[in-house]
């Protein structure tokens, strides 16, 4: 292969997104005229708040230059601001701005971790952790959550099982992609408990905070006493302002060391997105209004597509509690066969149906790209509610019937 | 240290970069009201193009969202157009858009080369490819190219000793950053057939191509014959349209396998930046006007630093042909000492000073950063022409005051 010239082993490890799997067969159903209804990515279809949007507007700059590696500190206060809503006490200096929280990630598996060393995941988990690992050269070892219990946080032993020598840290997601799930405060207390005895590194994905459902709590990492120095907190403000585009992340610690190891990474790649931190923190500021009008939409979608799914025959959720994703589980024996056939051998077609379309089709992610174990989630699917609430009903009404005729019903 | 906590080895390793070793101390100089001019950074402060500024005002979208993750075909296409122009033919999807230079430099290392894997780089050189290298696990092994020999490439015996069997890719900047060196036909037709000989990779970091000025011919990788698979070209709008802090670069290769493993890295992060491909796009075409004016600029202020530094007694620097650097030698024995003793222990006060300043200095990079090879460039800086050509002339009159006194000589 390749004349002879290496490809990296890492390369070859990457796993390929279960979320852009099927991509080339979506293409080609669009080629022929299908539209789709995209239950599969977390890109958010609301506008992003019109002041952040307006600074583009008005930036009078005649050189766009570089921005401290560290990103700016206007940005930094402001996030100090915003994390004070949640019971976070920053400072400044204690946040790292990052070229979106893929970048937090990453860098905060260089900055802790060496070559072979492990982290603890709960599965399903984001897949793209398993990505920045294997670029770290980072090994992730699941805990596996069943769709039966809800996702909820497994039991202490089943971490413990894993815990060897170069176990270094547990991953947390919180509210979860792709399972909606929020811990709870005992919940959090268990990873902490953990995280103390075996004096872990708690990296804690906290991106979703603004959606939570249920009038649960929201426990932060950072909220976990004792542990301070261990919880390297990953953001952004992609989800939340509906502006994944702009890139903006930041990796939050109170451990000086880590963050003096993590700055080292930043220098060399020299700064974040200039324009993408003036959008951030314009969004950060003033946007109460549209936070609350986001939350709101996200509860409809969330209703609309939660009892949808369960009312479908031999469909089954659970409730999620926060994010805008749920991972259902469908009467299929393998979900990514029937999330491929959606696009390449069905679509509907009715009186519904826009006059200029061939047929209408959907497009889910299939869940078992979310899990390490091989077997896990084969019949289950991740939804993301990013769509409107009408094209939420429209995607449940043909995911039923796109089941009828997968399982040998007739058209 | 770190309560126990493990900190990565190679984040340990990192190296501190020499143009930010300075910094406190010219925060500390500037607190004391000193005006410093700045010869050490590559920020350029010529202004970004009027046309890509002015997108800025013209966005209309609702939702700044994901782009996709190779780039925006619009801005891969503007590139191929770009490229035609020195007679380099690519298609659009031979061009991936990364995150700066930056990002493609460490995604190629990333996709290229497994842990232990050694790169030959002719030093002095940009430091930053040593920290790309630590973090992809990868080995930099230098041949050292001389001040006194006007930093031209070294003989071809100097590369095979150092070639074994870990020994992977050559990596070239050019024009170069530090030097200013430009690689002649001969010379690059000697690492074309090095390439071949080891069937190595060819990274190739050709920022700087805009900054061309003896009339010698621009020879890209990407212009030799027979190694087509092997070059992975590093590019970036930031210096050529004053515009570093969108963070848009491209890796870019003709080799599919290379490609295919490089977007698995892209895909992980999702996108570049969306607002500075719009940028980006509208800077690269119809702004030919722009680009001869700066670098007319840029041919005015070179000769302004070149001249001037070989008139102060004891300095020396070659001419560079290209890039807006140059590394020249000072009458000291330690020039990391040097710089700093100019930041903490001396500024200069005359008629021409302006009022509020409690008086002036010059802050320069050290050169030892840039070589590997200990003891190598310790009388030597790094100088940026990125200052007008008034401030270029202030800066070295403040020099030569500057070694008069560090040299002994009276205030």
């Amino acid at each position: 292969m390749n004349n002879g010239l290496s490809i990296s082993l890492r390369g070859m490890e990457m796993p390929e997104s279960p979320i852009r799997k099927l991509a080339p067969l979506a293409y080609a159903a669009q080629d022929r005229g299908v539209k789709i209804y995209r239950l599969n990515i977390g890109q958010p279809d609301l506008p992003t708040p019109q002041k952040a949007l307006d600074v583009l507007k008005h930036i009078d700059r005649k050189t766009l230059e570089y921005s401290p590696s560290q990103g700016y500190r206007s940005l930094r206060q402001a996030l100090v601001n915003y994390y004070d809503r949640y019971q976070i006490k920053l400072r400044a200096d204690e946040i790292i701005i990052t070229s979106g929280g893929s970048e937090a990630v990453l860098f905060a598996f260089l900055s802790c971790l060496n070559p072979g060393d492990e982290i603890i995941v709960p599965e399903p988990a984001y897949a793209n952790y398993m990505s920045f690992a294997v670029s770290a050269g980072a090994v992730i070892r699941t805990v596996t959550t069943t769709i039966e219990e809800g996702f909820c946080l497994p039991k202490v032993e089943k971490f413990e099982e894993l815990i060897n020598e170069r176990t270094k840290a547990i991953l947390i997601c919180n509210p979860n992609n792709p399972t909606g799930y929020l811990y709870t405060q005992k919940e959090m207390n268990r990873i902490r408990d953990l995280v103390k005895k075996y004096n872990l590194y708690l990296f804690s994905d906290e991106v979703y905070r603004e959606f939570i459902y249920t009038g649960s709590p929201y426990i932060s990492a950072m909220h976990l006493e004792g542990i301070e120095q261990n919880v390297v907190l990953i953001d952004s403000v992609s989800k939340r302002y509906s502006e994944c585009g702009i890139r903006i992340g930041a990796l939050i610690t109170k451990n000086a060391e880590v963050r003096k190891t993590v700055m080292k990474f930043c220098q060399a790649r020299l700064s974040p997105p200039l324009i993408g931190q003036m959008i951030a923190e314009a969004s950060i500021e003033g946007t109460e209004q549209y936070s609350r009008e986001v939350y709101d939409e996200y509860v409809e979608r969330r209703k609309s597509l939660i009892d949808g799914v369960n009312r479908i025959p031999g469909c089954y959720t659970p409730v999620p509690m926060g994010a805008f994703y749920t991972v259902a589980q469908l009467p299929v024996e393998d979900a990514e066969d029937f999330c491929a056939w959606c696009l390449t051998d069905f679509s509907w077609k009715d009186e519904k149906t826009p006059a200029d379309c061939a047929g209408e089709t959907i497009m889910m992610a299939p869940a078992a790209g979310f899990y390490s174990t091989p077997g896990m989630g084969r019949n289950q699917v991740r939804l993301a509610y990013v769509l409107n609430k009408h094209d939420i009903q429209r995607s449940l009404f043909i995911l039923s019937k796109a089941l009828e005729k997968y399982n040998g019903g007739t058209d």
